[in-house]
């Protein structure tokens, strides 16, 4: 499997944004031609994504039509305003964030065990604090879940990852967004301002 | 123009999710013959949907060869747990979202007025409290930008918007939604409340 990353990527960023980034975006081929982008939900178990959707519905015909599908996971970290870093210039606005996108085989999971892996997997991810009854392919209660749902995986052959904050910029632009970022706290602000500090450190 | 309108869609709901949105997600075609998709920050001006790249970036490359594109904007609201909905089964968890996927021609802008148009429209949306000098073609501090910026524009052949959650349920299944999406008060929790509160009381 190739492996292309830009600037700075590995897979323990690949664990970082697959496991934060709530809905990926599958992109697949349609019948006219189009590249058409679905988001979903989805888990990861090391390269492999898993997703659901409905038996018959768009995304089981499409993949049935054409495995060459690509998914993108996006983890916004901070916005960073122009005048932050320019008194005049709207130029240095910039967002930050950390990617990956995927380039691979979409199929149809058919195996009833790893229908209930994957649906499992999913639950994990969006709702880690349990509350349910794990889904099993035997048991009465998921019965229905087993025959109204399709569980799709994606193969990858490539994953790119790119970061956006790792650009080579002065230690007092970098200590300068620290600054900004730690004082305006919203969102991942303290994260993105942990990672800056990281690579000042490096 | 054909618009598809799943459920309950309409240009109030186009322009809530394009203006909320950060983040939209390109889909273009590769040479060979994939569905690639690029995470972008985007603007709307009507249906049309203008972002930036590179000149001769892989956006620019790719959208000179073919204009067939998609864009899809999505809007998370609330993830639902299972639990709140039933003591056992895992299939009741579900995400509650608001997304719209654009289908249309992806062209480069080339007009300097529209450049400086789309790159006033981008920071408008992104820093709507201002702070840097307004855009212009022929301002001395923007020409770095004017000349390593291109500006995209999608022009919309049909814009498909779904809501999760206007799915038709019981009265007693609602309340009890707004009243756990109240108690918790997470992210967009208290905004998914009002939006089924609104759809109890049409």
């Amino acid at each position: 499997m190739r492996r292309t990353e830009h600037k700075c990527g590995d897979i323990t960023e690949f664990e970082t944004i697959s496991s934060s980034a709530d809905v990926g975006y599958l992109g697949l081929l349609t019948t006219d031609g189009y590249p058409r982008v679905i988001p979903v939900n989805f888990a990861t178990e090391g390269e492999t994504v898993y997703f659901h959707g409905a038996i018959e519905g768009e995304k089981y015909d499409l993949l049935k039509e054409s495995p060459k599908v690509t998914f993108s996971m996006n983890l916004v970290y901070s916005y960073i305003p122009s005048y932050w870093t320019s008194k005049k210039s709207a130029g240095t606005a910039t967002m930050f964030y950390k990617s990956a996108l995927i380039k691979g085989r979409g199929s149809i999971v058919t195996d009833e065990q790893e229908k209930a892996f994957a649906l499992n997997l999913l639950m994990k991810k969006h709702q880690p604090e349990g509350g349910y009854q794990p889904i099993t392919a035997d048991d009465p209660l998921y019965e229905h879940i087993f025959k109204a749902t399709a569980i799709f995986r994606i193969d990858a052959d490539q994953i790119d990852i790119k970061i956006n904050f790792r650009k080579k910029k002065s230690r007092e632009y970098n200590l300068g967004l620290i600054k900004n970022l730690e004082n305006r706290g919203m969102g991942r602000d303290l994260a993105t301002a942990a990672e800056i500090r990281k690579i000042l450190e490096d």
